[in-house]
């Protein structure tokens, strides 16, 4: 019952075989490969960008760093959530990349900014003050830390409103995937056609072993991320492996049908958890990510039967077996369906 | 006839096979996994340090400088050959982790560094001077860029002399196992009992698909170095996959003899050279890679034939026919004997 | 009727006198001359920390970007106001000398941190968690950007919230002069006494031309922070000009009474628009800065009779006269009683 | 005796006359002031340059370092020779500037560079290798560190080869007006006109207090500018006494003036000291500094008759009376001819 999150389980079969499969041969470097082609033309395929410049790297933390370092400059703020990834989670990587870029959150309900929310943040830093965070690129993330899926008219008025301050926007695309399966849209529906600019899409937590592409829709900076991402140490001698990965996570649809899978399970597991006493989602998830409560007792009997998972807020440990204690929990596609059945029989005591 | 690196070539069967067996099932993420363990284990075994701090990561740039950048302050000077390949090859990788520091070349004769040498250097840093570079850690490689190994006492004086000036010493070990295997010492007469504090142990060259590991003998700075890999984002989430190369490559002697065979087939295609017209070695080879010339009708010839390698000084194209050219070929461990013998042929003409 | 800062007004004569006294003859460079052997020692005597490391700088952003990149890592978080001049007034100068330190805002109620505030504030960053920011040093001010003096009380308590965190404890004193002056307390009660372990004592807005003093009460970084104020540009060659002006500064309670007198006309200011309808305090002043509030019609009338200070929240241009608009006013000590008196004239119309 | 260095004389009675004139009444901060506006101004008028961005700062290493980090990238190189200040003297703040571009030394002979090393040296680096440095500014010096003057077709020649690269060039003038009065050109003719983008004009080491301005002829990147000043904490609140010494030392030929008498006393102390036996030039000095040799035992009686000069290359103590040892003399505008007189004589014997 391994619910703790999306990057505790396997890779996809079909990713791992396109990995043995690469393992063959000799294989020209640093990504002038014939595997790193294929990838990286799949990718533009996918999004319906020819253009566009990709770059695999193994890390989300990477990912978003280089995407955030080239779009901005280290006297601008970049403004995103206080729940994101990128603030809260990633031990300052983005100040280090940027050279000293600020994080600016924005944002007081739940963890999706709105429309009027950036327009106000972005407004609030002056302009032309030299004492001051001059304003730079906006940072979105969708699916959300707390679960929760953008629409494409949300994430479409604040590329708008990014836009009519002059500034680019980065989606950081951890679970892209799950998005997109829940929007039923195309990759480029939820990017370039909105106005994103820069995209961290992520493989590694939908089923590969450690892959994610930057892609930048307009490809006038693809030279300095190559300088970006081999100055950090981020482009790989072996970039064939990264690349069979994300071939193979990009064909035949199998990154969509794997967060489907994952979404699937979420929901059947929420339909599940909706019948046990004393649970209460704190929204409707979305993709594959459940955020609700659960009484204390509830989650001791579920962590003694082997549940894995994490409590979000609140301490285990407490005397009133009825308090609520906020829980996280996390479906990739390969959590089996009996452990999902398991987990809630045993909520359900 | 692949010879161009020992990163084109595929990672050993072992390796491919552990990575296969690692993805079942759920481990926990970021190195809290059981696989991380075993193969920290492995390491400090291997090295005969149980107090060892070891930190994977997936490429040679990243343990470099994130071994680097733990060892010294922006305000110093790392002194390393005019060859190296922190100098040379990283794209101010060094500059960017270590916020400044900068790279002191050292030698004039070849690129190995003398113990006079940097005695010399690193006296010629004033101390107590606030203008001045200052003094700081002293970066060795073996295999050197040019394929040459340090004896045991040559490592040996150079660590002493950069104690004396109290100094720290890294070794960039992405070819160690091919040192080892040619000096037939153990790891840790190569490392901690002559006085090297930190290593970048590589795997990636010598058969894995993307994993080295940072080895500091002192763990006193085990957690800065958590920080500043999570910083970089270096940190895997899922980071068995690392590991699970890790271990394999370090199980049963693999890693070494992988390096032997690497060692073997070079000194095999140096043998055959030797008969070739023209050919003149600017050293002997100690480990896996070879600096010769050949004249230019030569390399016409083996290109011709569908050879792979670099020129590294002189024009391929020319007049010439009789002009040597400096070329450098690498063998690992997967090169066919087939291929070795067709390039000596195709050589000889 | 100039009331806009404290950064406009001249020297105090003695500063520039001793200016001109010192241009006389040759003296060694780089603070190796008799007048900045003077002015530490002096400095030294003042605060009766004979060991303290002093360095001068001449803007208050040096002063406190070199002390905070001296007490803290990139990992880490500085704690501050969300009104501190760090945060709000640098232009990421923290960013830049730290490394990518991040500023952590902590407060809700007016502009000084309360000892509950801090301890939940570093509470709620996680120890041993490689992806969060780490605990760094806690940065106060007082007098503070509001214009409130923290009592000792106070600091002394705050001060011990950090230790019993085991962190350092930075003071920005832009305005220390004034600050003491409230407090009528010892620079060293206010200090070292305390637990502060670094300061910045500005002198600039307080009579001089442009110097501040970076003190260590602990001398232990002295020699990292002579190399970080030479790498970032602050170390002076002809530092015998910044050396007069503070031993001018700090000879015969110089400082001191130029505080003194600001604050006394601030107060003085104070009790003169007590009686202009409209006027309301946002808090008590304490030391030489007044945030208060005047009707828009009475701010139009003193603009117009040529009063130069700032509207700190609200629009000049609109329509309702009586709505109540937020200024900033500060005296130093070279406003003449006469502009006091003609300000306070004007406003009662 | 004073032949240290020119930063150890007195300011010039004009600039401290300016500063005690600039002391009156209150003035806008941050540059916004009026005098500010005059010297700004009278900066351009002297360089015939209406458009240019002028930024004052107090210091040479900010100058330079602000300059070279405004035109330059984290991963390219800045090309200067073996001795340029840049690398010998300032403590990696070009580094710590730039966020970690490399100081590419060039040059063999002396310290000036010739176009065909320049060239070679650009030429060297590989252009399209993401794993090398990167072309970047080229970083010339006039006078140089040790004492010559470019002429203004040497100057011209190496602004045409970075050119021809693509790439901008700066100049730094911390002795900028002595290399003017020794070719008695005009400031335009030994800077935009003949292709230098940036300069750092140097004020302090000529008669004011701590004042240098950073002028770029193309004002493209004058608000980067300003923010990089104000992040590096460089921006001066009282700016006015920035201002003032500029104003005066650009008024009525004041800076060359000064400039020809250092340069003029210098010449007449080499005049002097040809007669002095074992005196032997390295070159014929062009501005205001002389390296040349003397015997060990002059060098003793010159000391111990109070002269103060640094011995640039060898041991005063040592048996050899008659050993040369190379010094540096450096004559500044305060320098009194009879301090020369007594040194001759001094020397002589």
């Amino acid at each position: 019952m391994y619910l703790a999150s999306d990057n505790i389980g396997p890779a996809l079969p079909e990713v791992m075989d396109a990995l043995v499969a690469a393992n063959t041969g000799h294989a020209a470097p640093y990504g002038a490969d014939e595997v790193t082609t294929r990838a990286t033309t799949a990718l533009r395929d996918l999004f319906d960008a020819p253009q566009a410049a990709v770059h695999l790297v193994a890390t989300g933390t990477a990912a978003n760093c280089l995407a955030l370092a080239t779009l901005s400059q280290p006297w601008q703020a970049i403004t995103c959530t206080p729940l994101a990834h990128i603030l809260e989670d990633e031990c300052h990587a983005p100040e280090f990349f940027t050279g000293g870029a600020r994080l600016n959150p924005v944002g007081q309900a739940g963890d999706k900014m709105t429309v009027l929310e950036l327009d106000a943040a972005l407004s609030a830093l002056p302009q032309g003050v030299v004492h001051s965070s001059q304003r730079g690129p906006v940072a979105l993330t969708s699916v959300t830390e707390r679960g929760q899926v953008y629409t494409l008219d949300e994430l479409g008025a604040l590329c708008d409103v990014a836009k009519a301050h002059g500034l680019a926007v980065h989606l950081d695309g951890a679970r892209f995937a799950n998005a997109v399966a829940a929007l039923r849209c195309s990759p480029a529906q939820m990017t370039h056609e909105l106005g994103i600019d820069a995209l961290s899409f992520g493989a590694t937590k939908n089923g590969c072993l450690g892959v994610e592409a930057v892609i930048f829709f307009d490809p006038a900076k693809a030279w300095e991320l190559d300088l970006r991402r081999k100055r950090a140490g981020h482009l790989f001698s072996k970039h064939r492996y990264l690349a069979a990965q994300m071939e193979a996570y990009v064909t035949g649809d199998l990154w969509l049908d794997a967060a489907r899978r994952a979404n699937a399970k979420a929901a059947s597991l929420v339909a599940g958890l909706r019948e046990v006493p004393g649970f209460t989602l704190v929204a409707e998830p979305q993709a594959n990510m459940i955020f609700a409560t659960l009484p204390r007792a509830t989650h001791k009997r579920l962590f003694a039967a082997g549940a894995y998972y994490y409590i979000w807020e609140g301490d285990l440990e407490g005397d009133d077996p009825d308090e609520p204690l906020l829980m996280r929990l996390v479906c990739d596609w390969s959590i089996p369906e009996a452990d999902l059945d398991r987990f809630i029989a045993t909520a359900k005591g």
